[in-house]
């Protein structure tokens, strides 16, 4: 394992810096390629949930149909919606009986390409992930049973379940919902004008952003905030040289039960963070500015200066992708044996 | 006036019986044709609210956009939802704080064309009724000053309301709001092969819809749903000829006081009406034989056989148009400055 790491590196830094298209590549790209890679140019699907094309269209009609919830009003794209960078804008999300979530709902927007899913990473892909909410009883307060129950009542819903999931006895089942969902998910890519970048079209920057992302690989936030994601790929201590006072949520910990876990959180993607306010895992900043200066404090221990933090902020919106052009799914209609909606 | 209405109706029954194409008309869509007439090829606006691209887009934009709510959670689209034929398929839609409405949210889809807007017919037309749940409290609660904050706070908001609404000192408004939204759900038509058999291609409807029409037109449901909606066009009192239990709302009377409104509704349109249930004002009824077979009791006096149910059932669906393709919209980002969203 150890070896195959060394070797990788070798090829690594053998193919990524010089020379692009017989362009010579700027210091600051070398450097910036050694700790972020571009969006991929496909969806990237997990081994066990191939992508088809079966799958990833009923995976975008279960991503609207508010019929997955109890009282039928609320859907993934409720709290994850496409028209806001896959996110709700809101500190924390309203769930089933008006009930506030605990934490700030992330953007589904790239988000398979992390390391673990949820703020504490509880969830291992978008897969497991997607099915949680569906059954907490704080968001969309379903059961497995009703699930099953609503969509197995529905003809047009079977038949695609049946394409999406071919040769399973009983493909309407909880883990398939989510594994559809998951599939859609993973399509949800953003590519930006920073990838451009990265792949050697240097000019998708000006100035202003490369000198933002110079002052974002000198300050070190780098170390967290790397790879595709450009976070989203390891867990870190929130208040790491100061804990703000904000930060009360044990987040890992909870996980864990280890204490060296405690206010321990994935690191959040910077992809759309212009778009993802407000910050934090519980969502109680609404200035990116703030934000930043926040995360200079508490987690490298410097003031960051006003030039800093504009600069930082100028690079942080090359991340903005292209919006997705997603066509609302027109949903098959219930029968009269499907289960009512029931608001309590 | 009266002597127009002869010219009028000379003039229809000239051109629309006979011929067309050369083709003899059958005298079932001769007779059809006198009670209903196909949608428009084009949106009809009002004359007072020109539908330029510019309005559409941004009445689009707003349609999708949970920020004309108080919480920041409820958009027009959440009760009138463009994946479920413009409903939410609920009795009453949920509002803020999780209050139920008193009424069934009736579909967006061919609204536009009614003789005025909510069951009680309150609103005159679609630009009128838009805005009105933005600020009722029980559904989006927000305020016409929490609006014009919210949108005016948002600078590519600010240039699209200049852009729909030239010339205009002010074009943030409430009532821009409702005007862009209006014009947008005024393209929100579906055409069904029901239209298709209106304009001339009999093959459009097979022998059972059309026996389903026959029956429809023999047994008088015409005589309220009738127009290009099918329905929409006229108001009627709910228990014409025997009241069921459960209509208890007083209707039009609320609106008017006067005592020969008690249980007047508009009558609702039947296009889309397979996909449209619940059904009746409190949507108590889920199945469409069933409320068919309550129609025949109240409004026409008769208990309607089963085969009479289906047939009419066979014709109804044929009014199910087809699904309009929407793009999700991409929503501009707040600013910090604008009014943040409240859930209480």
């Amino acid at each position: 394992m150890k070896q195959r790491s060394i070797v990788l590196i070798t090829v690594v830094l053998f193919l990524v810096p010089g020379s692009v298209f017989g362009v010579e590549a700027s210091g600051l790209l070398v450097q910036a390629r050694q700790s972020f890679s571009p969006l991929p140019d496909k969806p990237v699907f997990a081994e066990y949930n191939p992508g088809t094309e079966a799958k990833i269209a009923l995976g975008k009609m279960l991503y609207f149909d508010t019929r997955l919830s109890k009282s039928n009003t609320i859907s993934c794209n409720s709290c994850h919606n496409l028209a806001t960078a896959g996110v709700d804008n809101n500190p924390v999300s309203t769930g089933h009986m008006w009930t506030s979530g605990a934490r700030n709902a992330p953007t589904v927007l790239n988000a398979s390409l992390h390391i673990a899913q949820f703020w504490d990473g509880r969830a291992e892909d978008v897969e497991e992930q997607a099915a949680m909410p569906i059954t907490n009883p704080a968001e969309m307060a379903a059961t497995e049973k009703l699930v099953v129950e609503r969509l197995g009542s529905i003809p047009m819903y079977v038949s695609l379940f049946r394409d999406a999931f071919p040769g399973e006895d009983k493909p309407v089942r909880l883990v398939n919902v989510a594994r559809a969902i998951g599939a859609f998910e993973r399509t949800l890519m953003t590519p930006s004008r920073f990838d451009k970048f990265l792949k050697g079209d240097e000019g998708a920057l000006d100035e202003n952003e490369k000198t933002g992302l110079a002052t974002f690989l000198s300050l070190k936030c780098v170390i967290c905030h790397s790879g595709v994601g450009v976070g989203g790929g390891a867990f870190m201590k929130f208040g790491l040289l100061e804990k703000p006072d904000f930060v009360t949520d044990p987040g890992l910990f909870d996980v864990t039960g280890n204490k060296r876990d405690m206010h321990v959180f994935k690191v959040p993607s910077l992809r759309n963070v212009e778009l993802t306010y407000p910050y934090f895992n519980n969502g109680i900043v609404w200035d990116l500015s703030r934000a930043v200066k926040i995360m200079g404090k508490a987690q490298l221990g410097v003031e960051l200066t006003g030039e800093q933090v504009d600069s930082l902020i100028c690079f942080l919106k090359s991340l903005t992708g292209t919006p997705l052009k997603i066509t609302i799914p027109d949903l098959p209609p219930s029968t009269v044996s499907t289960p009512k909606p029931d608001i309590n």
